[in-house]
């Protein structure tokens, strides 16, 4: 099938080899050994498998490549310098701060699709990426570079068990089976079999191959795509440090560059030596390209809130009108669910668009990293759980913001059921930490609705806004706020109630807010004013509005949130408020919570209106 | 084996979905079928299969009963209900903010050792209640129940590989293959070979069994307790609602009350219609009980630092040399690794304590929640691995923090390698949001030494501390600070530098602590002195200290982290400042960062001397 010669496969394994040494080596650190296992799998995908243009990474009908053993960087590098994408020497720069070369590979680079290096996560982006391969009618095929010790990664079998599930013939793993992991030999070694039985239960075409032969690997890549409604599955028995005998299977020798000087130099010589000369150089051949309407969606299209006066509806409700609809109007958006559609209503996209709704059962990471992929190759996925079990998948979400570096990873994630305000499944669903998770993520914008009109509207500003979003939504049936017609943008907030004789600022978002309302009409009573403020946009937040209120209300500023304390809408106002010089009084949650009445909670916890009366009599 | 006759046990089924009926009806919500389909099984494992004190249900040598499938909770209350624990009318409270009997178990009840409802998670809690009974030589046996939606979080295939690793002859695990997820069927319905062929393939003995057939269950039991070296799994086929025929396997009903009045009526009726008459009571087995040592380790006696003048140590380091000191005093700590046991050091530990050292392979998931198992049941856990990879089990920690409700889940999480000052790896080794996450677990103590003399100091207080608790440490080796002799006690800061005329306050901790210091210098140099505050203990945080400082420093307060601004060290003086009316300046890492040296990185990013000074100058 290839037109490279197998004698020039061998010695660009060879080379890859070299360059991983002489990179790490020169940088000082990184994983040689970690490469030189894989260097006949990356010879034989780059310069023989893989249909792609060297010269354009992003072209969208490439093949894709994913680095899950994402600590084998070096090679993968290599592999880019030696298809022509960049000069060989820029290796030399691995690992240094003016090089976008880093320890592992980021989208800092245009050839790396999601962030790699903490394991297991690679396997999942790349169920998405070939599920987009679906979405956009490409042929482009998917490659997954795995290590043998990442397999013990649950999420690995998440992604085993999504991949099989959407039948992706055209996604191919291939695990580097070196058989020894950072500080001990990896759980099963080169006991090939141990592992070929789990990915043949799980439902994958498995092949067993020496990892090392060349003819072997190109044989088993053609049998893989030949699988119908099947992943495959390659488990390549290898070496770790192959080809130079002194490390060669050898422990001990995990992230350990060769010295400079002696130590590299005859590990160099020694794999030199290895080279057959006078090979002709390899031949990649060109993906097919199809022509794609490019043209952007008219967001102004996407049918407007529309509720009768008095109408009670929840933020999540509306969030799954606002997605049905969004997904009319722009063909990018897909949905993902883990088996809660119907409470988190997903469910209506999928009912409107049912071939971009993707369910991962009950797999937090694989639903968030199928929308790595996918987001990364032009999707705009929409994952959504319980706001709680997102936290499954936090080291992800981590991942996804150094994904989302250049703010082209479009990955919206939706949390549910935040807060006590849940009620009586009790404190297992509520969420009360995403805030401070989500907002620990530099580059993601965080979304907090109080009502149906502005969560619909917000569903919208998701879709617009490059790159990680995450919108927070309540479980209660809630009061319709807002006009229709009103508009939220990103960064914005809605000040609800204000006058000259304000005696304080309330802050409030979500199901809070409404307990603010409560407190407003109870202190009015009393011929006492309050501001109220709904900080919708938690990041970025609207600090001039806050800083005006503040400077309103002498300074006294009292924030209110379904969520504990810590990291949450208090610390979010009061960074916001600290250069001004103003201090804010947080209420919170500060105790793991019980099951009750969801009203009930709300007072037990100290965030309802009495709570907020009380704040407001004590500080004024 | 048992005493217990058959028509007992049926009709003990039959009971236990009736007070799930009734449970549920009576509080508005829950998940009675998902309780119909595991009658049998509860009723086979409560009164025939386990031994256990029903009086008792912390005994040590109880049988242990893990409810991965939290949502059944209702079934669980009614089985120690009718073991004679508490009355059957306390059913009737459920969900009430009144009772302990919670929409999902937690420990606040005698009968849980770890809190469930987020899936997957109470089959690796199980692995270590199984571990914990080879710690303690008990021959308790322990019983998981997981249900078959729950069976495609990774999880629970991490759970699978660790048990089969640690050969726990003595962990069965039963699937109540009910076939039907919350939002549709799951991914295998009644496709029971599917799901055997994966636990065959991960090592498991498994059998295949009608679940609602008691006769079938009790052999399948038998059979699990005849393996040797390998766990079990029965995968018991159900149907959801079993017993009520409007309900049987239908769809639509999952966390559905049946209606209060007639629909609840009928059901209850249908299912009365089903007993036997005459039947004799249970015959629960006692567990074979064991006198044990109950003194508590004499602290004083862990060997004390020992370093010499001059001595370059990492924080990480310091604390694998405590572990291994802290393990030889008290027989009840143990480790828990995920392959990076030669960077985290807690390799130290397993070459002091080899059988107390539990190996998990690259699954954090398992490692923690195996944590959660030993760490109820009498050891003190301490997981550890790089502090970025404890967000794989963020859902985990979640979840430890509501098992330690009542401050008896002695888990001590350990994140090494945090922040940019790790260096050239790159960000996805770098943890920057590990303080957000564990801050924001209310009962949880985070603890963030500088220097080895500290971080040894810490680690006996860690285990000195009931509960949860984590601790941060850091990669490059750094100068000793303190004092052999010092002291570190939890809720407390050191004061390295104060005097009359301190123009600022600067609170940092860890690595740049060391800024700090060259801040100081070159500050002093110019004139000007500054207060440098360590801030080992997070939470809590020493309040009085940093209010008595901020008074001293006319407000001036700036905190300093190798950590995203958000949700971290400066939150935290933030929030103590705010009472007192003083604000906080942040000097935090706001971007993602890149590879590159650990020096430039601190600078690159904001938080190096220079940029302390810098704060300092402007402050003033």
């Amino acid at each position: 099938m290839t037109q490279t010669p197998v004698a020039t496969l061998k010695n660009l394994a060879t080379e890859l080899r070299i360059d991983s040494i002489q990179s790490t080596t020169e940088g000082g650190s990184g994983h040689p050994t970690t490469c030189m296992s894989a260097a006949e799998i990356m010879s034989v995908l780059f310069y023989a498998e893989m249909r792609y243009d060297p010269k354009n990474p992003q072209n969208p009908d490439n093949d894709r490549f994913v680095l899950s053993k994402g600590h084998a960087a070096p090679i993968l590098y290599a592999a880019w310098a030696h298809a022509g994408l960049f000069p060989r020497e820029e290796l030399l720069k691995l690992r240094r701060l003016d090089s976008d070369l880093e320890g592992h590979p980021t989208p800092r680079l245009p050839f790396v699709d999601v962030a790699t290096g903490s394991l297991g996560q690679g396997i999942c982006a790349a169920v998405g990426t070939a599920l987009n391969a679906r979405l956009i009618a490409s042929d482009y095929r998917t490659y997954v570079l795995l290590g043998d010790g990442e397999s013990a990664e649950g999420s690995v079998w998440e992604a085993a068990n999504a991949a099989r599930y959407h039948k992706l013939d055209n996604l191919c793993g291939i695990v580097d089976v070196n058989g020894l992991g950072q500080s001990m030999p990896t759980q099963f070694d080169h006991q090939m079999e141990e592992a070929a039985a789990r990915w043949r239960a799980f439902g994958w075409y498995t092949q067993v191959v020496d990892g090392h032969d060349v003819d072997a690997l190109l044989k088993a890549l053609v049998a893989a795509r030949g699988t119908k409604g099947q992943p495959s599955m390659i488990l390549a028995r290898t070496l770790k440090g192959k080809g130079v005998k002194a490390v060669e299977g050898k422990e001990g020798w995990h992230g350990k560059p060769f010295k400079k000087g002696e130590e590299a130099d005859q590990a160099v010589a020694e794999l030199k030596a290895q080279l057959t000369p006078g090979t002709p150089p390899p031949t990649i051949a060109a993906p097919v390209s199809k022509t794609r309407d490019a043209s952007e969606p008219d967001y102004s299209k996407v049918a407007a809130p529309s509720y009768k006066p008095g109408a009670q509806v929840a933020t999540r409700e509306a969030w799954g009108t606002a997605l049905a609809a969004l997904g009319s109007v722009d063909p990018r958006v897909v949905a993902l669910d883990a088996d809660v559609k119907n409470s988190t209503f997903s469910d209506r996209f999928e009912k409107a668009h049912p071939n971009r709704f993707f369910q991962n059962f009950i797999a937090e990471q694989v639903m968030v990293g199928a929308a790595m992929g996918l987001g990364a190759r032009g999707a705009i996925a929409f994952p959504s759980t319980f706001a709680c079990f997102l936290t499954r998948a936090a080291d992800f979400i981590r991942m996804a913001g150094l994904s989302n570096v250049r703010h082209s990873l479009h990955v919206k994630l939706t949390g549910s059921h935040s807060g006590v305000s849940i009620g009586e499944d009790g404190p297992s669903q509520m969420a009360l930490e995403d805030l401070a998770m989500m907002r620990a993520v530099p580059n993601c914008t965080v979304l907090y609705p109080s009502d149906a009109v502005s969560a619909e509207r917000l569903v919208v500003e998701m879709a617009k806004t490059p790159g990680l979003v995450y919108m927070r939504t309540s479980r209660p049936k809630t009061d319709i706020l807002y006009g229709l017609d009103e508009q939220f943008p990103v960064g914005g907030s809605k000040t609800l109630y204000e006058s000259d004789s304000d005696v304080a600022t309330v802050v409030a978002a979500g199901i809070t807010l409404f307990e603010a309302r409560k407190a407003y009409e109870q202190l009015k009573a009393q011929g006492v004013n309050i501001r109220v403020i709904d900080a919708y946009s938690v990041q970025p937040i609207d600090a001039a509005t806050l800083v005006e209120a503040a400077k309103a209300t002498r300074g006294i500023v009292i924030t209110v949130e379904d969520h504990y304390a810590a990291g949450g809408l208090g610390d979010a106002v009061a960074e916001a408020l600290a250069p001004a010089g103003f201090i804010v009084q947080r209420l919170a949650v500060h105790k793991i919570p019980r099951s009750g009445h969801p009203d009930e909670l709300l007072d037990r916890y100290g965030i309802s209106a009495r709570h907020i009366v009380d704040a407001v009599q004590q500080a004024r």
